[in-house]
């Protein structure tokens, strides 16, 4: 460790650019810094793409579809045909995720990297890696081989987004079962209990919520993943989703390309890519503070803050287009607003602000 | 106390509509409640135009502007000048809050309601009290009178814009030195000190916050506002911008039009409409958690929750827009999600799910 995919080279963002596009941005006829995450999406785009301006209009939501073998053991109120069910559902694009895609212009790429079913629809892209993962509670849910393939899936769909020209793309899924597995990688990566790392997911009982609990503690007993090895992880106790995301994460920044973060299940593949190659940080942007509760432990271990607060629990990538909306916002704002000469605002007050200490509080 | 505005009645939200809109939310192929915040917008828009589908493509942000006498005492980094010369910005198209407003395809309706100058621009309406307000620090900001005119002149402007079609109405301002006004006036209705609503504003030095503190407090120690009657309070600490933005909520509610709360002037705007008639409440969308920190106790005494946390500073208007898009995206999902039913997910899941306590932890 670290792995490297060695045809899939990530860079550093770009500091020349960062700071063109401050200093365009703090000539604007606006107290400096006082668009605050607007300015630092805007900042952020340019070092991604080393050009000030971003043009945010083709983007794309990649939705990765598997099953998980954990179900058997009652961890999900719905049953896993409902995995099989939602992917016909995004074809019909009447999903939570495709209806706001479709609101903000955003196109779907549904893969289906391990659904236990055969799919057979022009929408649903096939990329199975094997008809579902095997029980974690029981074995590893997958083989080392399996998790590598699954990425490189990822990594493949994200680099030919880029290629049919999607300037942004966020990452979301469809896998009943994947906040168990989601939950249990962010316990063998971060350290942390599943007390910490789980929530009732889609409305579980108490009952149902101990079991669940209890199901992701043996996962991590019977597997023991190796903290220092995300790709051990990811087979040991992840999913094909998860790995495939993870994959997405990582071909985005390949391609210098922005790449949105929807949920817990989301934000559990970011960090396997970020603990992959940290540099993945630099092109990621967090979307909406899931209310799942070991999103909050994901999103601190990586230093990424959502800006929309929206009490969401749906997953499926439903929190990305609302964002590309935002970041539509920051793009705008650098690319129309007047500077304080079109503003006709006096000289006087140009230099009294930029001496003054405008970037307290500054996140 | 309460005053009324006798023609302009207020109608509490339509409880029935909400119940539907509820019933409909249900029946959507996702856990119950699962989008949050989404959901809670689609009821809450159900219940102000009594119908569950909400179109919300024609709207507006009105932006009030008006000059404050407060400023001679040296509370803005910025000349009284630079009032003026956003005014004709906002007519080019140029400020933060037009640049937004574009994106998202909203209106702009910029009223001037006490410039310190002559704008003779068909893109700002002349609906002036007076040039300025007189200094707090020394005496009232204007009669009671004006006070009355102020709020009346933001009524009849909420209401002409529904009447041309607007569907959903942001309010914001320009008004330098009106970071000063609104404070002292959440110190007046909620009891507070200048140190617990007063921030930097546009960038203050420690000395220049310092002698703001300063003011607010001379300002309250003169003119003894009566906490129990919110046009006193803004006729002796207020400012015509205030008062035509609490006007605006007044008649956005009136006309059973929902209203969009901008940062902390606008609040403190949203706050004296509140409290001249809590009805407005059921009417009102916060959007973004300002930066400045009066901000959180105007939110917080009004029990409404923002959901974009921008850290942004700006003001005009500035982050209604982009509010727009969130409520846009709550339409869409209530509007073109599938229904179970439409999704094939098999009846056992349904009924497991409706039985299940999918409503924990709702704000």
């Amino acid at each position: 460790m670290p792995v490297t995919f060695e045809n899939y080279k990530i860079e550093p963002a770009d500091h020349a650019a960062i700071a063109r596009a401050e200093a365009m941005l703090d000539n604007l006829a606006k107290p400096p810094g006082s668009l605050g995450e607007l300015e630092n999406i805007a900042k952020k785009l340019a070092g991604i793409s080393g050009q000030v301006y971003y043009d945010t209009k083709k983007r794309c939501v990649i939705v990765m579809a598997s099953d998980n073998g954990v179900v058997e053991e009652g961890v999900s109120l719905a049953p896993q045909g409902v995995t099989y069910a939602l992917a016909l559902s995004f074809a019909k694009g009447i999903t939570g995720c495709a209806v706001l895609a479709k609101q903000f212009n955003a196109d779907l790429i549904v893969v289906d990297v391990g659904i236990n079913g055969e799919i057979n629809n022009p929408s649903v892209k096939n990329r199975k890696i094997r008809k579902s993962t095997w029980n974690i509670a029981k074995q590893a849910a997958m083989t080392r081989e399996e998790a590598v393939q699954a990425i490189t899936v990822g990594i493949q769909t994200a680099v030919q987004a880029v290629e049919a020209g999607h300037k942004i793309i966020g990452v979301g899924e469809i896998g009943i079962g994947n906040t168990t597995t989601s939950a249990a990688v962010l316990c063998a990566l971060c350290g942390l209990s599943p007390e910490q790392t789980t929530g009732k997911g889609a409305g579980l009982s108490e009952e149902g919520y101990r079991n669940k609990i209890n199901v992701i503690e043996r996962a991590l007993q019977v597997n023991k993943p190796d903290p220092t090895d995300p790709i051990d992880v990811l087979a040991k106790v992840g999913g094909f989703d998860i790995a495939a995301m993870a994959g997405a994460f990582l071909g985005a920044a390949h391609m210098k390309v922005p790449v949105v973060i929807d949920g817990l299940i989301s934000i559990t593949a970011a960090l396997v890519a970020y603990k992959l190659n940290p540099l993945t940080k630099d092109y990621m942007f967090a979307s909406h503070a899931s209310f799942e509760p070991g999103y909050r432990h994901a999103a601190k271990s990586m230093g990424i803050m959502p800006c929309l607060h929206l009490n969401m629990r749906l997953g499926e990538g439903s929190g990305c287009p609302i964002m590309f909306a935002v970041i539509d916002a920051a793009c705008a704002v650098l690319r129309d607003m007047g500077t304080f000469e079109q503003a006709s605002i006096e000289d006087e007050y140009v230099e009294a602000v930029k001496d003054a200490d405008f970037h307290i509080g500054r996140l």
